[in-house]
């Protein structure tokens, strides 16, 4: 789309923002140029901004916009979809370094910070005021509040608590022309005009670039965790055990599936001991105080050993929660150590986790790849994990026919193809499937009014 | 707009539906004409259409779409801000007969209901399943589910629980072209595409007609409701115990403040004797259960009388919990007795409420009119009752200088022109300099992607 030389890009970028944070080597175009998704496409693009500030975000995609220069933001690059991969002859503007937390309201329990705060580090400025932002996704350590709010990160303890939209009162966007605007509010409630914040969150950088954003937060007290395991002989049974806790009308605040394949890589790893005849791992927590939540800690125990549940452990103390809960926390890398992760991330109706799992067996058996299982179970939210040797392009190609293959099954369950992760470049396919015609519509409806010269995050979105 | 003869679109309504559910006597057409807003402009429409089925609205929109006829979406009519005002040569369309809840999955936790079914209707309805459904506007038991997410409605328990848009999931909406859609989704979570659901949600029928609505359900179990009551000697101690509740981490289940000129109303209607020199009335749910729900309930107790409240009252059981909360249910239908009620809805930051209520006394006072308080203290959120004399178009005209001067100091003190009953008419100067020139044209710029023609509630939105 640019009709402009590159280095007059290079030039115009370092006239607006400080030379030294216009990057145009190759390694910079390398790195910047794809998210973690694994084999979504991408192609280098023309530089790489390192934005400071909204007004810089601002006066780039000003200038992209009046030359036909395509732009794509980027936070910290730990997506899983390809949302953040760059185009030939785009400029990528990256918000990595727009860490400052702006404002915190006690009072009020916000905080208002920059887009590239990292999760962990809001988190923890938060914490100091005696006040917790609930959404956990699973890269909190190294993803920004910025990405979090673009692709509505989910997280662990969203089945109780909430997704990032559920938690994100305003935004700061720089829109295709270059505007600033301040969307949403301050206050606990509000209603005045279209809930443009709820548009952009989860829009994925296709209908403006977030700046800034300001999180409503929950007191930090009032919670104790306390964690419950067991291991199940199948997946049924598993399956038993997550519908008894909800028939229970029990909502817990983590409800974490592993299943037998990611069980054992973990074992192998870290030398455990496994207990005989175990196939899946079952993890909860609840978090209510005192003996309210000492009571329901042991009726979910309960609850699993009821259901077929095996070596049954609770924990009260953080030491022996977060001890409970290490398998979920080493679950990925154990399978990075195995070859290139290719991760699904589907949400079925939550009744359906047991017969999604078996589908997702069928679809590594039969295009003999090998899918380990973390799933939100509570949530219904899977994330089959695809296995592949380091350089074996068959199988990477099978692995590709299985992703294909779970993403028709869930829609079959009446699932919905992107649970947390967005839709980026591997879910476009699906998507449009899901969605239908006149849905797509809506979306192209909604981006040409807000983008019409399509500047922003190209080939993204519908 | 229309360019269509009155009868010619009798006729053409006729033959889409029902002729018997077409409407156009006059005191139907003025019946329908307008929502419960005081003071909101309206005309009679050409013609009122019952609707009961999707389709039903389908075919009328798609007519008069290519009739450039107008067409306004209603529910049960309640609305405060005249969101469901007529204007000359539109059509009505009445959603209040579909009533069918179509779908409660216990598993999902939840359900699926047309668009006209009545809150508490819903309500029940899941209640017989074990679930529950949370946002609880004060209209309640006679406006419909549709109404609620069209205009986003909010509600006593959503200071802890959140607004109607926290529990819509889904959607199904009848577009300005007569397409019917599904947005939104079923499953726990989801990011496939934009959050249309949440645009359409407080849209107030301005991009799309909501026929059917999914909502998210939480157990019934699990929560036993205390109510706590104190009498204030003033405002600003009534501020200082709001704030000792956000101070001590309790999120109440319902936090409410009536003033002095709202709770004598209701003491000489039912002549109920008040505590020497009280001035203001919180009242506060906490609903966790067993020792832990007890403990709470005793703290904010013990909150109130440290901060100076007296004949602080605690009740555990419902039909006392129920007493507590009468006056709160009274507020409304006491003023009434006295004349029109203008009724006002501003949010402002939480410790902003004194100081918004002393501003508002001095509106009073200034514009010589009785305004009365009711205000849900935990989320900022007021309700100035403006009181005027059947009749006295001078008190009439004060009054209405006395909105306009409470909605410039609601801005001027951080806060958003309303909190949960929708800009209809009423709120549009007021929204129009709250979102400012960009925001407005984002505005404009969705709406004329969704509505090109204008076709849906015309002279709402912006």
């Amino acid at each position: 789309m640019t009709t402009v030389a590159p280095s007059t890009v290079i030039d115009a970028l370092r006239a607006l923002v400080a030379p030294d944070r216009v990057l145009d080597d190759e390694a910079s175009l390398d790195r910047y140029s794809h998210d973690d998704a694994e084999w979504a496409d991408y192609e280098p693009p023309l530089a790489v901004v390192l934005a400071r500030a909204t007004e810089e975000v601002s006066a780039v995609v000003a200038w992209a916009g009046a030359n036909q220069v395509r732009v794509v933001p980027r936070g910290a690059g730990t997506g899983l979809s390809g949302g953040a991969n760059s185009i030939a002859s785009c400029v990528i503007i990256s918000l990595e370094l727009m860490t400052a937390v702006l404002e915190i309201n006690v009072g009020e329990r916000y905080a208002r910070s920059q887009a590239g705060v990292i999760n962990n580090d809001l988190r923890a400025a938060v914490a100091v005021e005696g006040l917790w932002y609930p959404p956990d996704p699973a890269s909190q350590a190294i993803s920004t509040i910025g990405g979090n709010a673009a692709t509505n990160a989910g997280g662990i303890c969203c089945v109780k608590y909430g997704v990032t939209r559920d938690y994100v009162l305003g935004l700061t966007v720089v829109l295709a022309d270059g505007s600033i605007v301040h969307l949403g509010r301050h206050t606990a409630k509000g209603v005045t005009g279209y809930d443009l914040t709820a548009l952009i969150v989860g829009s994925e950088g296709t209908l403006g670039i977030i700046t800034e954003v300001t999180v409503k937060l929950l007191p930090l007290a009032g919670r104790e965790e306390r964690a419950i395991i067991g291991y199940f002989p199948s997946l049924h049974a598993a399956g038993v055990a997550v519908a008894a806790v909800a028939d229970a009308s029990i909502v817990p605040a983590a409800l974490e599936l592993i299943d037998r394949t990611c069980l054992r890589a973990v074992a192998d790893w870290q030398g455990w001991d496994l207990p005989q005849d175990v196939d899946t791992l079952l993890m909860a927590k609840v978090d209510e105080v005192g003996e309210s939540g000492r009571a329901l800690a042991a009726r979910v125990a309960e609850l699993f050993a009821d259901s077929g549940g095996v070596n049954v452990e609770l924990a009260d103390d953080q030491v022996e929660v977060d001890r409970l809960f290490l398998a979920r926390r080493l679950a990925y890398p154990a399978l990075e150590r195995l070859g290139p992760v290719l991760t699904e991330d589907v949400c079925v109706p939550r009744e359906a986790v047991p017969e999604m799992l078996s589908r997702i067996q069928a679809a590594a058996a039969e295009h003999d790849v090998v899918i380990a299982n973390i799933a939100h179970a509570g949530d219904g939210n899977l994330h089959p994990l695809i296995v592949t040797a380091v350089g074996d392009d068959a199988a990477r190609a099978r692995a590709k026919l299985a992703f294909d293959r779970i993403v028709e099954d869930c829609s079959a369950l009446g699932g919905t193809v992107t649970g947390e992760h967005g839709v980026g470049l591997l879910k476009l396919p699906g998507a449009r499937a899901e969605l239908g015609a006149r849905v797509l519509q809506m979306h192209a409806d909604v981006k040409h009014a807000l983008d019409p010269a399509g500047t922003l995050n190209p080939g993204k979105g519908f």
